[in-house]
């Protein structure tokens, strides 16, 4: 096997090669393993929702069985398992929403969790309508905890969306039946709808998981946004370093993995104390290191400027190195092979979270009274394991970029209004990003998001489509593992905007940034849609007839299908880097592809080549822009 | 093909043979051209939960793949797939609830629906601790739906049990962890577990499982039933016919299948109206004829005596009579196939449901505020249907079979009250079913449920386990196509009691019964939790400890899954007479065959063959009553 295929990353190659040599195994050994993939599952049509079978129709249409024991054809089962997608993607982000809403429910002055962000606080708090005037903080943040915890479980009218949404936006939703009723219960609608003798029709079908996504989109994640920075502070642009040489060669390296803050909060906070870097000194250290992995690290580097270890497809490289102390995971994305790599080094592998326990693991599980407590057992316990590193085993690649990271909406405003401070006063408005969009100046935005995917070259999709948009005066914001690839190649610099056309490269002088900007976790895909909504509105239009995109050119999890369904239904065309399971129904891959747009003035493009997305992004936008007479 | 193997069902033998005659196909005919199922999925080790793969693990431990991807092994994959299999089938059950909640919330005097059993709204108003001194009906209608919808949404504490769930058996949840905290978050629980990078252990994933199994039995379908009776009525024994010769020969047939008894309630009183009936008498036809099908059936069958027309296997059948003007559905386990099979006949297939669009089929969707009104112009499109049946295609099977349904735990209270009272006075209470249990008339009772599954020979496993058990001195029970299995095997009639074992024979003759009683729908699972809970609760004791068994003969829905998980965990023994898919992992079938006994005191039991069921089963109930010493 040529490994150079497998990735765009230096330091990945050099631990992919360690790996073998220590004769461990990763991700892409295992997928070697599994050769060919079952045609019937990729391609959608495979059926496991019942007993009778399992069935699988052909993915050929015309050829072959045509329907399964029930009667159901590759539109409905396609459809089907599409909607299961959304459900699984949607519920994990907005169960980690809804956590963050208890916490926030449960926050005191004496707590180990705090209200942090008093001004973000008053912001959510206008608009759940939750009174202010004149009342104490934390009766403000338990109210807007129980405003949000009741769209969670709402059973009857609709959930409460922000004023970013336009309305214009709002009734398209209203026509098409998909506004979001309650959280839960769009889940739980689709598990029903998708019961054998159900629904057996692929444009309600896909309406449905458009529902549900939105949920996500505009509730579930959006409220994770929210309350993690009125907790946890609203992030401000700093600096910091990416990829696996932030480890350090004599320091206690604790490695963050998975998706909530408030783990990665208490451990930051831990990590802090001198007790603890007194013990890692007697211990032989020269202090502790925290780092972070997928998007426990985007949570944490945003608010600390926690160095980014890597994304996805490298946290089993990040143990390959010999010199992590501790691995810490609460939720998602984690995977279960962790478990048996770690004996093959020192690294203790630690679950902290009721919702993912992993056989193998060290239990050290968050008392959630008490989170504190839990996160500095937890950094003890790294600690104490700095003396069973086995030094022959250790190999630190050297390679690490330098990225400004913590662009939340709030800092993006920020960044523009001290740009228009200078001309005209303050104002805090998205109103020069408007301008600049009108002018020309930039040709229009970009969300690039997502996962890493070993079916494609890691990092590659990443890169080379965040470059081609840049080069063409598209400016790109980037979360999730898009965010830790573009760290890790440089793009979070500010001089990456010697890559950018000059229009982009103006503004990034004049606003004094990156031409890509960092602005969080996956469930920070929120922000994206508030700046978005926010530009829409100032424009008086629909965010469907702006010039951005939605791009995700290595997503895996079902989390990614939420995330394109509700960036779709907000009007924004998103673009897949791979091949969702959807080939088997010509019926549902029109609807995706082609039908949306009647629907919401925006749709999927699957396009496996991320040159080739490029150009048809710069063609959209530039559509875009005509039809908007700018 | 030798059609015998297929049921023992005469009328869908003869069925079977006209549907060949007329060349169109039912889903035996496509389960014989999709040849053999998919190995990996049928032993549960194939794995579709991110876009990693789709993997697939050997199904045969220590050969081949062991691991998925992202390291996932055959106990973590089986186990997810279970879970996601019993969210499934819970959200089924508990958004069917939902609805039925939300038309109590909405009734009113002069709506379509009203409050019918004031008795029983006092009852579970009292549950609720809903105040009922004084108050207008509907105002305690609106408060106790309104309580019951705050269970579905729960986002703290734990949901409201009724009082027939025993102390003891409690504790056992509270301890394990799997008490239900609210409905929908239990699924949305899971569907996030489940997604890439969460649980990977079997053990904690099928608790998850069982917690949600919880909610759809002890809350769900709990409510649905109390509901459901508030507004339509508690069952009263009442006398009815079953197997396709219900369906009138010069009648208007319209056969009600599907699940929410509100769709049947509305057709069943549109059906009766004079306008109704006297045009149907215009058309030619001597009257309306309803009967039912699935849970729709056992629903109007309860409340009104109507007729059933079969079980899940034989809905396309009816069609095939070439004798039905209308098959009027709402949602699950409606066959997609009956959209294309109704063009070869003149029957109209009429959807109803916003939860379950069929492509192809006729779309009355119910209004929500007028649903007479609908009911009246679907009964009127059948009517009017009368005068295209083509007689040359009509072939109604002439047998039928008598039986007597309608026992919900108030009738079989009521029943008993009877023989009470000729002894010592009105009492309503389940102390004379407990006293012939202690006292060895009666050995125990089972409850007989679940669907029908042509992996198994049709009604076969039901009607012998049956025939077992009552021979063997234990009472049964029965609901969903388990009860019509019953029903058209003569085993719901009184005489049926000569099939009986002496001590059963004998109670039967006291109390007036048939030895086989109807209790209902699938969701009314819950009248037997609520009969063996009060038993257990007259005996001081859990219901662990009494001899009672679950078994599900012929299953094939994500609903049952979730059925056996609640029953298990509820303390009561299980025997599935269809293999679940889950023989991948030794660990999970150790887990629900063996390791839950420790857990709950009860267990799955895997059993094809219904005559070593019965054996085993009252090995079983002989070993309870020695450990309760009598």
């Amino acid at each position: 096997m040529d490994e150079k295929v497998l990735s765009i990353d230096k330091t990945t190659l050099e631990m992919l090669d360690k790996a073998k040599k220590d004769g461990v195994k990763t991700a892409w050994d295992r997928k070697a393993e599994l050769k060919a993939a079952c045609g019937f599952g990729a391609a959608g049509v495979c059926c496991r929702n019942c007993n009778l079978g399992p069935c699988r129709v052909s993915p050929v249409p015309g050829k072959g069985v045509e329907r399964g024991i029930c009667g159901a054809d590759a539109g409905v089962i396609v459809s089907r398992n599409f909607a299961r997608m959304v459900a699984g993607g949607a519920a994990a982000h907005s169960d980690h929403g809804r956590s963050i809403a208890l916490e926030l429910y449960h926050t005191s002055p004496d707590g180990d969790i705090k209200v942090k962000d008093e001004k973000k606080l008053m912001k959510v708090a206008k608009r759940f309508n939750v009174p202010t005037e004149g009342r104490d903080i934390y009766d403000i943040a338990h109210d807007v905890a129980q405003a949000g915890l009741n769209d969670f479980g709402r059973q009857m009218g609709e959930v409460n969306f922000p004023p970013t949404l336009p309305k214009k936006r709002k009734e398209i939703w209203d026509n098409l039946g998909i506004t979001p009723r309650g959280f839960d219960r769009e889940v739980v609608s689709i598990m029903h709808s998708t019961h054998i003798g159900c629904m057996a029709d692929a444009e309600p079908m896909i309406k449905m998981a458009l529902r549900c996504g939105l949920a996500d989109g505009w509730m579930g994640s959006y409220m994770a946004t929210e309350f993690s920075d009125i907790m946890f502070g609203t992030p401000k642009s700093i600096d910091t370093e990416a990829n696996l040489g932030v480890l350090g060669g004599n320091s206690v390296n604790i490695v963050l993995h998975g998706h909530e803050p408030s783990l990665s909060e208490m451990i930051v906070q831990a990590a802090e104390e001198p007790e603890m870097i007194a013990l890692a000194k007697e211990q032989g250290a020269d202090g502790i290191n925290l780092c972070g992995m997928c998007c426990t690290a985007n949570e944490a580097t945003m608010r600390h400027g926690i160095k980014l270890a890597g994304n996805f497809m490298q946290q089993e490289l990040a143990v390959v190195t010999g010199a992590v102390e501790a691995l810490v995971v609460d939720v998602q994305c984690i995977f279960p092979a962790l478990a048996k790599l770690s004996e093959s080094y020192h690294t203790k592998f630690i679950t902290t979270s009721p919702k993912a326990y992993i056989k193998g693991s060290v239990r050290m599980e968050m008392d959630e009274e008490h989170p504190l407590q839990t996160a500095r057992e937890i950094v003890k316990a790294a600690i104490m394991n700095f003396k069973n590193r086995d030094k022959s085993k250790v190999m630190i690649p050297e390679l690490k970029s330098e990225a400004i990271v913590g662009y939340s909406t709030e800092e993006i405003l920020n960044k523009l209004d001290g740009v228009v401070n200078s001309q005209i006063g303050p104002m805090q408005t998205t109103k020069p990003l408007g301008d600049v969009i009108v002018a020309g100046v930039l040709r229009g935005a970009a969300g690039v998001v997502g996962c890493n995917n070993p079916k494609v070259q890691h990092d590659f999709g990443h890169i080379e489509t965040i470059k081609g948009l840049i080069k063409n005066d598209i400016i790109v914001v980037v979360t999730g593992c898009a965010a830790q690839a573009a760290a890790k190649a440089g793009l979070l610099k500010k001089e990456a905007r010697e890559l950018a056309g000059p229009g982009l490269k103006k503004v990034c002088e004049l606003v004094d940034i990156p031409p890509v900007l960092h602005m969080g976790s996956c469930v920070d895909i929120s922000r994206i849609l508030e700046l978005v909504g926010s530009v829409a509105n100032q424009l008086g239009t629909d965010i469907s007839d702006l010039p951005v995109v939605g791009v995700a050119p290595e997503w895996m999890s079902e989390k990614a299908v939420s995330i394109g369904c509700y960036v779709v239904a907000s009007g924004i065309d998103t673009w897949l880097g791979v091949v969702p399971p959807v080939t088997g129904s010509p019926e549902v891959v029109d609807i995706l592809t082609n039908k949306m747009e009647d629907w919401l003035g925006a749709k999927f493009f699957i396009q496996p080549d991320p040159h080739k997305a490029v150009d048809e992004i710069v063609n959209r936008i530039n559509e875009k822009r005509k039809k908007l007479g700018i």
